[in-house]
Parts: C-alpha cells; sequence; structure tokens
C-alpha cells in the first residue's frame, strides 16, 4: 500500500480521461469504459462481457516471493472476479506474454498451469494469445470473455440511497500477506495465520457463483471487486451511482488471521480491511427487502459468507466512516499498491479503467 | 529481419506448444490457438473472432524513429488485420498499456489517436483497458473482437492441392521502410521512394474489406495475414492445411519503391519480399474455378490489386521457389524480427499463437 502523491494521481486520471474520451458511444456498446467489464452487444440475445489485466514483473508480482503458479493463477483470478462482479459466466481468455531473456519454457508451463487451475474449474477456454519478447521483465496481459443475461447484470452505476451495503468473505487478508511477504514476520503471529495470509494474497477466490446468484435473482443494485481495496472500489461505485455511503467500522469483517496480524504488528485491522486490495471479494448493494434472503444465502454458502457492513445514502452526505468510538469520519481514499511501495516510478498501478 | 538461431526457434516451439496443451477443447470454441483469430461461438448464430497482440518497446517499435500516433495505428493495424484475415467485421477493442515512469498523458493521447485514427473508419468501438506502471519501457497489449458468418469463415486449414496462391498488394515495402530507418539513406534512392516505404512500415493498411468479400463471396479456401513475412506465413497455411506449395518469384508483387530500394542497396528485391514482415496483406489460397472473378475484382479494386503467386501442391512437395533461373529451390524459412535484430535477447518475437 502507498499513499500516492496528487500529481501522481493527478497524471492517472488525465489518462483515464483521455481514454474515455477516445471511447466513443456504439449502440452496440452497452457499457464501455468505467465498469468491471466492457459490455457489448452482437447479433445475440446475451451480451458479451469483456475484460483485460495487465499485471507487470516488480509492480504486481515479485519473482523473489511468488512462485510462477501463484502469477498465473491470481492474473486468472483478477479477470475472472471481473467477469464475477458483472453477474456472469466467464467464457474464454486470451493470455498475451512478454517474456525476458531469462524466461524458459518451464517457467511459461508454470504459468499456464496456475492459470488453468483456476480457469477449468469454470470452463474457461485458452483461446489465444501472443508472445514476444521483453527488454526487462515479465508482462502478463489476459482478457477474458464472459456471458450474461440481459437485464441481469451488475453494473456499478445502480446503488440507490436506503441501500444496504455488503460484502462478500473477508477483506484485508491479502494486503496482510503482502505485507508479510514483504517484510519479517511477527515473532508473536502464530505460522497457520502466516500461511493463512499469504495464500489469501496469492491464491484469491473468485466470487463466480455468488456474482451469478446475485444477478439472476436480482438481489443485488450495484456490484463490484474489491481489487484496489474497499475505499477505493466503494468510491467507484459512489461516484458512478451518483450516491453516498456510511462504512460502519464495527461490522467489517476480519478473520482471525487478519485480527492476530492487527495486533502483532500493532496495527489497526480495519485500515488494512478499508485500505488492503486484492481481495477479490464482491462489494454490492442491495435493497432492505432483500435483507432476508441475502443472510439465508450467506449461511448456505458457509465458504462465502455475507457481510452488511453499511447503508447507501444520498451523495451529499458523502462517503463516511462510523467508527468504533462512534465518530463519523470521512472515509480517506487511499490507492492500493500491488506490490510495493514503487519508489523508482512516478506511476501508480491503479486500475484506469475497471 | 534476422536469422534466429535453431536454440531460440525450439524455444519457442516449446512455448507454443505449451499453449496448445493447456488450450483444451470446448464445445463453444470452434477455433483456438493456431489461427490468426480465435474462433468461439456464443448462443448465438454469430460466431465471435477473438485476437491479441502484444508490442514491447524496444522489440516492436523504437521511440527514436516512431511517433506515438505511429505506435498505437500500428499496433491496431495488427489486430484489424488478424480479423480480416478470417474474413471478419472488426468490432470492439481492449487497450491494455504499461507505462514506464517517462510517460506523458500527452503521449498516451497520441498513442489513442493514432489507434482511433485506424478504427474509426470500421467502426471499431474502444470498450476498456487497464493500465499500469512498468518499470522498463513501454507494453502495448491490444485485443479485439470482431463478428463473422458461420460458414464463411477463412482458416488457414483450407489449402487445397490445384488452389492457386493470391496475396493483395505489395510484399517487403515495410521492411524495407524498417531497414531505412535503423541505417543511413542510400543516396541514390530518390526521397519520395524513402518517404513510400517508411509510410508503408508506419501505417500499414488492412485489408478489412478484402477479407470480407472473400470470405462472403466465398472465394478462397485459407487465409492468413502476411505479419511474420511470406516465407513464414505460408509455412503456416501450408502446416494447417497439410499441403505444399510453388511459390514463382517471378510473379512477387513488388512496389517500384521496393525495386529502387532494392537496386540502390543492391540487394533482391524479392528476398525481401518473401522474408519481410508486418506487410499486413492478405495470403489466401482460392480454387483456379475462382481466377476470372478475382481477376475483375482486383482491377476494381485498384488501390488493393491482387496477384497470383503460386500454385498449391500435394505435402510432399514441400514449400519450394521457382527462381528467376528457372531453378525450383527450398524457400528458406526465416523468421522476421520486428523492429532490429535484437543482441540483447535469446527469444524472437514471433507471434507464437497466431
Amino acid at each position: 500500500m502507498a499513499h500516492p502523491s496528487s500529481s501522481v494521481t493527478g497524471e492517472f486520471r488525465l489518462i483515464r480521461q483521455l481514454a474515455e474520451r477516445f471511447s466513443w458511444s456504439h449502440p452496440s456498446v452497452l457499457r464501455g469504459i468505467g465498469d468491471d467489464a466492457a459490455v457489448v452487444r452482437l447479433s445475440t440475445r446475451r451480451p458479451l462481457l469483456l475484460t483485460t489485466d495487465l499485471l507487470a514483473e516488480g509492480i504486481h508480482f515479485d519473482l523473489r516471493t511468488a512462485a510462477f503458479e501463484d502469477i498465473g493463477y491470481k492474473a486468472a483470478v483478477a479477470n475472472l472476479s471481473d467477469i464475477a462482479a458483472m453477474g456472469g459466466r466467464p467464457h474464454a481468455m486470451l493470455v498475451a506474454l512478454a517474456l525476458p531473456r531469462t524466461a524458459t519454457s518451464r517457467q511459461v508451463e508454470r504459468l499456464y498451469r496456475g492459470m488453468m487451475r483456476i480457469c477449468r474449474p469454470f470452463m474457461v477456454a485458452l483461446v489465444g494469445g501472443d508472445t514476444s519478447a521483453s527488454r526487462h521483465g515479465w508482462f502478463i496481459s489476459m482478457t477474458m470473455t464472459g456471458v450474461a443475461s440481459p437485464h441481469r447484470i451488475l453494473y456499478r452505476s445502480g446503488a440507490r440511497p436506503g441501500n444496504d451495503l455488503w460484502v462478500s468473505g473477508t477483506l484485508g487478508d491479502s494486503a496482510a500477506g503482502l505485507q508479510l511477504l514483504a517484510g519479517p514476520t511477527p515473532s508473536r503471529l502464530a505460522p497457520h495465520h502466516v500461511r493463512t495470509l499469504i495464500a489469501r494474497h496469492h491464491r484469491p477466490t473468485p466470487r463466480i457463483a455468488l456474482g451469478q446468484l446475485l444477478a439472476s435473482q436480482k438481489l443485488a443494485t450495484a456490484a463490484i471487486d474489491v481489487s484496489d481495496g474497499l475505499s477505493g472500489d466503494l468510491a467507484h461505485v459512489c461516484e458512478e451511482s451518483g450516491v453516498g455511503v456510511e462504512v460502519v467500522a464495527a461490522t467489517l469483517p476480519l478473520s482471525p488471521a487478519l485480527r492476530a496480524y492487527a495486533v502483532s504488528r500493532r496495527m489497526d485491522a480495519a485500515r488494512l480491511a478499508l485500505q488492503g486490495g486484492e481481495d477479490y471479494e464482491i462489494l454490492f448493494t442491495a435493497p432492505s427487502s432483500a435483507r432476508g434472503r441475502l443472510e439465508r444465502l450467506s449461511r448456505r454458502q458457509d465458504r462465502c459468507p455475507l457481510t452488511r457492513i453499511g447503508t447507501i445514502k444520498r451523495k451529499r452526505f458523502g462517503l463516511r466512516l462510523r467508527q468504533m468510538d462512534g465518530k463519523l469520519v470521512a472515509i480517506p481514499r487511499l490507492s492500493y499498491e500491488h506490490f510495493s511501495e514503487r519508489r523508482d516510478t512516478n506511476l501508480t498501478n491503479r486500475d484506469l479503467f475497471q
């Protein structure tokens, strides 16, 4: 995690605006830049979802701490999670690789193996790609297609004042796992907690079934996957929906491992949950009338609990956090940096489009 | 252009085989890895085409000789040309960028401007992407979707013995343009020839209308776009179709600029035409019964002449060139390197999948 300077954020905002300017309107484009995936309509009833993620060595992953299987696995999850957050079914993928001269076919094989380990259960087919040399470092660009039902797509823009705010699973584990990989392990943290947090960082779970359920049963009004961190992704939903939000810190879902980690490091676990990225959970809004059904769903899907963490407000309310002490404060919006602070670059790797 | 060592070629072949191994069969995948684009069937009558290309700084382009507009333009052409070679209509694209710290929003704007200059005429919408920091150099990964008519898709695998071999436009210009950018201009070469060749390198023409015509009128039995160079791409067609070929050197379409360049450098123009990549012309096979219609088409499409350059043979014939002196020799298969010989990497940038 890092605190990018305002000039960096400004530069990225500018680039995002640029892309939007070139993204001209087209009758078959139901949703272009600005959601987890693009939605296009071909000559079919079922809209096509399209998403792409680019992972760069030294920015998104570190070969000293991540195995190639893990890198492939996580690259696939980033895309699967985007499809999940739209309520879609993932379908096919293309993989473009730029390989440094030190790359071996054995490493590439491990990368593919990691990808397919998480793609196969969802019947996602590897249909193509491209491979190039790279003068410095590995670059992995993956594009995934998915299908969705019309009128059953979860956009970021559907949140309405009075809606409940929900999130799947637990938050902050991946960020804690990243910190553990980057620095020394606190001596007072039990080894099984260390393993849990690092596993959550390397092999997050895409919430495909949940996304499809929320969409098909029309339970959610808006959804996004938590890749930048709760505070950042929540800001996307509020911006796209034109609403505010109150998040209740006491309700944030924290794993036992994260709680133990926070104690061992004397950190605020809620802060990790708010700002830690790459959890790949689904953050969604739902009318209060859906509360009973979502609670039943949460009990049934015992490996993916759903937690109500706040309420959507009018826009002028802003984005606020009800702290443990009862005080209501503005949610600090800090972008998550995937691998580590990039002291050698003045650009962050925040997703611009998605 | 470079002559990769056999170990390099071997490593790339291994990686390609790897990708194919992980590309498991799926009923909705009509064609996976191994053609210009993948063909998948959703719940629609019209198959979806998917293609991706990755361009790396120092490998595919050199910022000292190419403007950002040119880089964006050519990245788009690489994808448009893949869709054209399948007989499809390009539809939407996603652009993933990895930016070095020296990147400015002005440069990114120019890149998009170049892309959209060639995409807009074909109504291709920019629908999404991703942006990341890069520790070294620019990486541009573009994915394009297209639509095709079922039973009217041009695969590499349809060539049959007795078919004519055709190619659009002229060959070798782009490679000559690249050589002009990399080295000193021959003093005896007229400036307008220099401009023509460099323009053909920076701004090649995707043959979208031709591809659609060949597919819709069922004129071609197989097609591929010339990105690796005639000899390499022809080898792909022969391999996928299980056939051999005789190419007649005297019939290779050479532009006046290329002929002048070859004279000034005392090079064999036919060799440039055979081995020079990135022409983005369409190489296709057609039954001899289509000859009259293709000749009429060639005269009508006066800016894109079609030339008959050989005949498809049985597989055991091999891949042979009828030289100017009448001798029949094996076609040397050399891969084209896009930007320059990569002395600092042991991997070439030949496309592995497409």
